[in-house]
């Protein structure tokens, strides 16, 4: 090992405590980036994290205005001017904490019991820019950086990124780099390194279902008029069939499958029903027959209504019933085909008793990536080093925006990795960072950022 | 027409004005019962309608209180100690006036507009409740009452009159009387003042379906546990089958039929598919084949989820869903039974991929009134008197808790009838009440106590 890297890895050894003291401050501004989000709140989390990077210190940091919440933007030029630059990308937004009362702590006030820090954000996605801001500092403490590092940092990615692409396009030239990576992603377990060459898409919608002008009285008109929660749970019933299959028409046509090679992969994972049924506590798994949940939660599309809400505690038949409908697509779906498929679906369910209407949707496609580029080959070298084995190869079944629209105006590949957990509870109550993998991945993160000329 | 009638009459129509305010004043307060009822809001409501009370002016006007909300009582004494007693209740609590958004004015600042009056709690209770007082004021105001009048007045009827029974059995001998005015129910036209004979019985649970032991990413997940928000609406859309029929096991079984005379009798009534469809605003009817919309609205049972509730705004399979499931029953269900039938059918229909949990539930039978009841002859002939026409006589849909536990601890049966009418938006928003059918219905009460005497 050389003397820098051997002390940068000291350096990142002896500053745990300030990091996770950093981490807890973050980890405290409750930037919910989802509406009605509060946007002293957005710029008070973007500012402490300029003035962490500041403090590295960067040779540039700034807060940059997009239409919507602000990009957190850093820069540290190498001594080599010659050297590959890496953009690390992250966002400082987290998901609303509700329900609050299935929380055992406060989100807000990150706490730490045994190996485990508890916030909201800890795993996604605060931890995680935190472990890349304590690889750089670590790096130049020991007397500066083997490449160029860029910091992007959004505060949108909670709500799709939506105008990630507009300042992409706009900042080509700043955000300019060989490879980005993206530690949103996570990894199968404390022992199990991951880098993922794969993410599902999204398709999401807004769906209503309405039936009488106004809310009825139940007593009135109850037996007489068709109630919109009634039409809309047949709706979403119909949905899957008896066997957990979308019914949407042509829905699986374009899915690319799996080579026999790559479901061979996955069914070698340390990945199968006992750890998806232990981590869901779910009573049973459900899910389309005849591929393993690996396969299911990776490289098979999936539709979930991930909210609904209709009627009130009265005794009315409500005028109106709405849904949050949400596909994960994956190689060759596209967002656009399974809007047009829900409308054909929407079209030939719906009674006439009751009337259908989209009012938003968005959504963006699956991305696949290349398993040997140099970027991966550092990260796989990297890993190998801490975690004393090489890393696991997989496809995530979450989706980022960002990365393909990285991918498609900054035309750059993303490295996909991350020290968060299956059981972190992303997204859920009780949060949480497992401490020592994330001190582990700050140390891989050094050697990534060593190992990066070499394989560049 | 007596002198004291007479002049009682033309009290009623010269105090119109002053009693509209009066109306407004009480439908000002948000007296909201369902929880969390704010104390001090229903406590201003029954106190500002004793004071209303005591300016009558009436012999003894009390608030008394129950283990929930407080009711108010009040007792005017005729100058004929061997008249009849008539009780006439009420209930001064509303419905909550979400969702607020569809209002055109404020539900608590009630505004005229043309011939109504805009408020929540318009036409369901207050309006019916400042009807009787108006009433009494004016046979008060012309000489002297021709009967007992009392009042019982509730502040639950919105939530099942949950403490009534509780405050009818403690008060048998303050609430003596020898039949029941209940205005809580209405009419089937302006022009068409009405006497029910029936009112629905009611089952209400709330129910939970939970699938994961915490919201979980769908990303990581999607595709490979049941998500509780599809079992819940696969379990409700299964409730009905494909012609609107209930399909929980033996739920027709007990349903009393109506007879070939009743039947005939509601198809005559002004009251069909036109004005079912007109009032509710539906793109089109639906319910039972083989009935009518006034029989399936009055004699067959009905059931209806009110509220659904899962999820929120964000990519994750939440941990619950949550429902509350009602039924108007009809003679003979029992709400005993009808809870069986449903517990039958969760047991049989809900896979094994989620847990089903019925946190609450409760209900009361449907009630049949003898159509030949004194108090009945006395309203039919002051609705003669004040429409010029015979009353139509009907089966209501709605379901009023208090009428079985009256019947029940004191022994005494309800007229039902009111000047509510079938578009004023009860439980739901913009509700409103006609102006020119509630001063008729004043003036019809003033006929019916000096009817009371004579019929009794």
């Amino acid at each position: 090992m050389s003397d820098r890297r051997e002390e940068a890895v000291r350096y990142a050894r002896a500053s745990r405590e300030a990091v996770l003291a950093d981490l807890k401050q973050f980890l405290s501004i409750p930037s919910v980036s989802q509406s009605p989000a509060e946007p002293a709140v957005i710029k008070k989390a973007a500012n402490w994290l300029a003035d962490r990077l500041r403090a590295v210190p960067l040779d540039r940091v700034e807060v940059l205005d997009t239409e919507g919440h602000p990009v957190v933007f850093g820069e540290l030029k190498a001594a080599d001017s010659s050297a590959p630059t890496v953009l690390m990308y992250g966002h400082y937004d987290v998901q609303s904490a509700a329900p609050l009362d299935d929380w055992e702590t406060d989100p807000y006030e990150p706490t730490v019991r045994g190996d485990e820090l508890y916030a909201r954000g800890a795993s996604d996605n605060k931890g995680m820019i935190m472990a890349c801001v304590a690889a750089v500092e670590s790096v130049v403490r020991a007397g500066g950086s083997p490449v160029n590092v860029k910091f992007l940092v959004e505060g949108e990615e909670e709500v799709g990124s939506t105008h990630l692409a507009d300042f992409l396009a706009r900042n080509r030239e700043l955000l300019a780099c060989d490879l980005v990576l993206n530690p949103d992603v996570g990894m199968l377990g404390p022992e199990a390194p991951t880098i993922f060459y794969g993410l599902r898409g999204m398709y999401m919608c807004r769906l209503r279902v309405t039936g009488p002008s106004q809310d009825l009285h139940s007593g009135g008109f109850g037996g007489v008029v068709h109630n919109p929660i009634h039409a809309m749970c047949e709706l979403i019933a119909g949905l899957h069939d008896g066997k957990a299959r979308v019914t949407l028409p042509g829905f699986y046509d374009s899915v690319r499958p799996v080579t026999e090679d790559e479901r061979r992969e996955m069914e070698s994972l340390p990945l199968g029903r006992e750890e998806f049924q232990a981590q869901s506590g779910a009573p049973e798994l459900w899910g389309e027959p005849g591929y393993g949940p690996v396969e299911r939660a990776g490289a098979r599309p999936a539709l979930d209504v991930v909210c609904l809400e209709a009627g009130t505690p009265k005794a009315a038949i409500p005028s109106r019933a709405e849904a949050l409908v949400t596909v994960r697509l994956v190689p060759d779906q596209s967002p656009r085909a399974v809007h047009e498929q829900l409308v054909s679906y929407l079209n030939a369910r719906t009674p006439a008793t009751v009337r259908w209407e989209i009012l938003e949707w968005e959504g963006f496609p699956a991305t696949l990536t290349d398993r040997n580029a140099p970027g991966i080959r550092a990260l796989s070298s990297a890993y190998e080093t801490v975690w004393g084995k090489k890393p696991l190869y997989c496809r995530s079944g979450g989706s980022i925006a960002a990365v393909g629209q990285i991918q498609e105006i900054l035309g750059v590949g993303s490295v996909l990795t991350g020290f968060s957990l299956p059981d972190d509870r992303v997204h859920g109550p009780n949060e949480k960072l497992h401490l020592p993998t994330w001190e582990r991945g700050i140390r891989a993160i050094v050697h990534f950022l060593y190992n990066l000329p070499e394989e560049g």
